[in-house]
């Protein structure tokens, strides 16, 4: 078992980050070379999923997001905080904070146009931490 | 490693519990100290994810699964059995019953405003049976 | 800790199998009686998760799919590959390649009417390779 926390910044709101890369560095560095990586973002505005990582797509999720939940329309949530980021809540719960990746060999098993991404979904650009634990043999 | 399931009561249709200190529990019966805590839903409509539990969201969420499956639609499913929870079982498989999340210091790595979820998609109170996986060291 | 990739050929957009079977077949080769099982589908247009698979849903799924990402819009992604897949792609990002499911007495640990699902969300029939990861004791 290996842990590590990785940093990354987004750009806003419904920016989408390519973190394949820090995260096969966690494998490299845990010397484990079979198992599974676990990729967790912490915090409720926020999402990791696999996905391709081209411009193109990078508008088109974002697009199927707000058919989910749309950014203008009424939330509950804004009585609560009047943050305006009840969509970013919704969007964050229904893709979810957890993924996680085979290990073979020392390399995360992806297909070739397959990369893990980090969304942004609260209204702002912010600091996100991702715990990443790799655990195998 | 270390098992244990978990059981909690609904409410009803949408219902949404804080299962956070149930899983936490487990993590401090285990002993393990660093590693990942798997939480799984079992049954095919309910889902578990992360959410900022407070009242406005948990009407907000709901609000976007009908957006997603509409309750007042035909669903072919309800030619098998004559349930009407169609769309349970839709947003369910959508949403998905399992989460990982990464233990640290024997404690859930998770945001401060950011609870362990469990969402119940069927149309009635149900009691839920939810098998907690502590794996780490 | 124990891995096998499992080949499945799926059937033209949104065939959706159950690989059940297969999933618990590599659990019962491993040996492993408690822990957790891995199933991670290699692509980025394929989705698992769980369902009660029957025919019925085998269409009402698809049909919330529809809403969330329907095929005959505009999609960017299109202006790069031209192959008409955006909304597979995005459907896939959104229900997600990964899914976790308890393992105790060497038996998956799941609801009678819940079966582990690939959904096939590109436009055609593929064979797919998904990576079966058994974690535990």
């Amino acid at each position: 078992m290996f842990q590590e926390e990785v940093r990354v910044k987004t750009g806003g709101e419904t920016d989408i980050l390519d973190i394949s890369d820090e995260v096969e560095e966690v494998v490299r560095k845990s010397g484990i070379k079979n198992g599974v990586v676990h990729v967790f973002v912490i915090g409720s505005t926020a999402a990791v999923t696999t996905m391709e990582y081209e411009p193109g797509l990078k508008e088109d999720l974002p697009g199927a997001l707000e058919r989910i939940a749309p950014k203008n329309i009424e939330y509950k949530h804004h009585l609560r905080w009047g943050d305006y980021n009840g969509h970013s809540h919704v969007r964050a719960a229904i893709v979810g904070p957890s993924l996680s990746v085979p290990v073979k060999d020392g390399r995360l098993v992806l297909g070739t146009w397959q990369q893990i991404i980090l969304i942004e979904l609260d209204v702002r650009a912010r600091n996100r931490r991702v715990m990443v634990t790799v655990m195998g043999e």
